[in-house]
């Protein structure tokens, strides 16, 4: 139970951290450009849905799915009902992960006088593999143990794939996490010049280190 | 069989694209400044020892490292000498990262007109932590494994520990590339101005993808 509190404590964080940057130095969140004249305009309201719906979906709704099997839960002490649970919070995660991914395209696309262009960077390659991992997951396991529900023995051979690719997909998700984080750290820090000492650069430094204590307490109740 | 022959591929390419990169886009490597004139001087050839060095050592020396008790060897058959193996390669990787490590600090440090602060970034944050656990992890299985070497029933109970940190030490230092790698290449986007499709960018992207590869491969080996 420790861990799992720290686990709990740790995706609480990265929430609030989450809140604090994107509607404190990230300046908020919008669903039009803002209109800055003669032909040019914000579309960072937009994108900074990205990393508040990502953040909510990957360390918190995902991390939690992978918990619902193994944490002591009192309310949850049935198998079906963990399995419900387990299933609607991926279910839910990868709704935010997909609107968190059209964010960043609307943010691109509707960018003037210039569209950014989309998928050029090494984060969104990394983020379209996890992304494409995390819905074959979610289609897969919904036909093998939802309907039209293999057959036990076939559910069983399954299983340790299921799980290992579950598994990487939260890790290799945090990890782009990470790199996102990163990416908008170093745009701050080279083009806003934002101090290395300034709230902009210092809560993706916090949020990457919580994102490893997600990874790590998570996994760590898979240890047999 | 054929998850090893991958894992090996996919760390050989990241060798090859490392050493294109560094020597490529980046311009290589030396140990001293090069002088700018007029009180400026160039200490990106010491830092490029910095990615060079970590790429050797986390995903191909510790990946190496993890592989060791699993994956077939037929050189390497006894259990004495996997473990031989094993303590050698941690312990190369161990004095490379620490060696690329001051090849960063050295950057900073020397760099003209004035010197880039030291441990600013989220990405040095995270990196820090992982060299942490990476010494500890290494005077931890030394102590407890070589020598003064634990009893037996320690060792067994040690067991667990030792590899859930191992592997996790494993997945944060490819996600500490990744996020470095991340941070170059929008240096290099932003300062150099390299266009997104140029060499310098879609080389960490796919450095990125290999090191994700890499992270499967040999966690693969781990699943029971
Ligand atoms: C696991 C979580 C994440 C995934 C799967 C992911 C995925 C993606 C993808 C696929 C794109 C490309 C969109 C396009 O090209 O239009 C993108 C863009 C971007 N993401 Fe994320 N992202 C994640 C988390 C984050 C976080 C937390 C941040 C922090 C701010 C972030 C920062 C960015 C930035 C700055 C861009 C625009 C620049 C670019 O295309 O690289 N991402 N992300
Ligand atoms: C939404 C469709 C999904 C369904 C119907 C589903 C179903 C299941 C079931 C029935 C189990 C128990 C299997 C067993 O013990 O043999 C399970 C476990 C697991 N699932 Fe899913 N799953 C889904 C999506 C996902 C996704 C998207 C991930 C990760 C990205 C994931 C990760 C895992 C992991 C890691 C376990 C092992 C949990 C543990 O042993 O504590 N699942 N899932
Ligand atoms: C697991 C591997 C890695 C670890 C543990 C690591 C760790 C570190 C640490 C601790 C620093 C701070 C040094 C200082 O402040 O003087 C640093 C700096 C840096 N690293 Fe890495 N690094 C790794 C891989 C990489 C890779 C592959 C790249 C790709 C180029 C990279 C790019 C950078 C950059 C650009 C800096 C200087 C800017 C900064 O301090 O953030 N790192 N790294
Ligand atoms: C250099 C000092 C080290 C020593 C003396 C050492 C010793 C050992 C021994 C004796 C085992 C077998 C344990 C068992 O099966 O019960 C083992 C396994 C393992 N070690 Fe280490 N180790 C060292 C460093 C490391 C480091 C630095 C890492 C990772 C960063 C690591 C990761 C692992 C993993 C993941 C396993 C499990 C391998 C498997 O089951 O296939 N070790 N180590
Ligand atoms: O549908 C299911 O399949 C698995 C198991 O029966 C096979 O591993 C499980 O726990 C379910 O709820």
């Amino acid at each position: 139970a420790p861990a799992t509190v720290t686990t709990r404590l740790c995706q609480a964080g990265i929430l609030i951290l989450a809140v604090w940057w994107v509607f404190g130095p990230l300046g908020g969140v919008g669903t039009t450009p803002r209109d800055l004249g003669e032909g040019a305009n914000d579309t960072g309201p937009i994108f900074n849905w990205h990393p508040l719906l990502m953040l909510l979906a990957f360390p918190v709704l995902m991390g939690e799915a992978l918990l619902a099997y193994r944490s002591p839960a009192p309310t949850l002490d049935s198998r079906p009902a963990r399995k419900v649970y387990h299933i609607s919070l991926q279910i839910c995660a990868l709704a935010l992960a997909l609107l968190g991914l059209t964010a960043a395209v609307r943010s691109h696309t509707l960018k003037l006088p210039q569209p950014i262009p989309n998928f050029y960077s090494a984060h969104s390659f990394l983020g379209g593999l996890v992304l494409a991992l995390f819905a074959f997951q979610v289609a897969l396991g919904l036909w093998a143990y939802a309907w039209p529900k293999l057959s036990h023995p076939a559910r069983v051979t399954l299983g340790p794939v299921h799980t290992f690719l579950g598994r990487a997909i939260l890790g290799l998700g945090l990890a782009a996490a990470a790199v996102g984080l990163q990416e908008k750290a170093t745009f701050l820090q080279l083009g806003a010049g934002a101090g290395p000492a300034s709230a902009a650069l210092r809560l993706p430094a916090l949020l990457q280190l919580l994102l490893a204590a997600v990874a790590l307490g998570v996994l760590w109740h898979h240890v047999e």
